[in-house]
């Protein structure tokens, strides 16, 4: 488990990481305590802003955290961290520091104050930019204000949740059918 | 392409096909007009009811009719669909009766005025539950009111979909990590 060298990357594109349905590791920070959930429950909502829904439970620790700050950081785990995902979601940050028991290494946000996760491929700043909508139904839209990817350029194996244990792990991606696309649906 | 065996499905347990995030078809039908669109962006909101938020362009000639008929289906199709995926995203129910020009085959709902999908995996019947979030996010928040699944146990090997006409096409589904989940997250 090591950092996974990133670079800049575009906030119109989160689709492109967000819209298959991976499993994300959300990281938050507020008054110098961090921390850390496993989230299944989310949709891209826009491009232009680049608008996230998140279904974020009131009874997770990270909810407070992130109604204070008001933000937060996506990021996308790949099988090798099958592991810490499921661990992250069996604990509770109210008894224990993630980072440091799961020894994840967290790096500054340019944009938040919310912290990165370096093992992960891809890490998205997040600003809360509608609150209307957590009471009623936990959910957070967010705007990703930075993105962070891969240097690599292949697809990750990310994680994909069915419920009752059980995940997919991400397949082969492919182009075979970009031919079909209308060019104004591309 | 024939027509998938299914069986009811209990509507608690659509996080099973629906939080690994397959594009979808959405079926629709008002005043003896039915159409289908592709779908990207959606979300689990919920179990008990079981809620699913649906990201749906007002400019989708399936928007109107699911305002107006306040219902929709949720069909899930797998790879070998994938041309008919991309070609329904390509046209608009404006021009064309997508049942009929893809070879389709509509079948009546228990719950809902709007058609299955036959030749999907799974089929989700669902009521509009809140359309307070319409005008602004393009979001439909839907109660599934009947499921519908393959009769065959195996994991469907959906589509996911990762912009600029690239596909995920979903892999292995595990249990591996089963066993790490602390009893009460199951």
């Amino acid at each position: 488990m090591k950092p996974v060298a990133k670079s800049d990357f575009p906030v119109t594109d989160v689709r492109r990481f967000l819209e298959p349905g991976p499993i994300v590791l959300v990281s938050s920070a507020w008054q110098g305590e961090t921390n850390i959930m496993t989230m299944g429950w989310h949709m891209v909502m826009g491009f232009e802003p680049s608008l996230v829904g998140c279904y974020i439970w009131s009874e997770h620790h990270s909810q407070a955290l992130i109604r204070k700050s008001k933000a937060c950081v996506i990021n996308v785990p790949t099988v090798d961290l099958a592991d810490i995902v499921v661990d992250i979601g069996n604990c509770s940050g109210r008894d224990v520091d993630k980072f440091e028991r799961f020894g994840l290494t967290p790096q500054p946000g340019t944009m938040v104050s919310a912290p990165l996760i370096a093992e992960c491929w891809a890490s998205f700043e997040c600003r809360l930019a509608d609150a209307s909508l957590i009471k009623k139904y936990n959910l957070f839209v967010f705007e990703v204000v930075k993105g962070h990817a891969a240097k690599a350029k292949r697809a990750p194996r990310t994680l994909h949740y069915r419920g009752d244990g059980e995940f997919m792990i991400a397949g082969e991606t492919t182009r075979r059918w970009r031919r079909r696309f209308r060019p104004d649906m591309l």
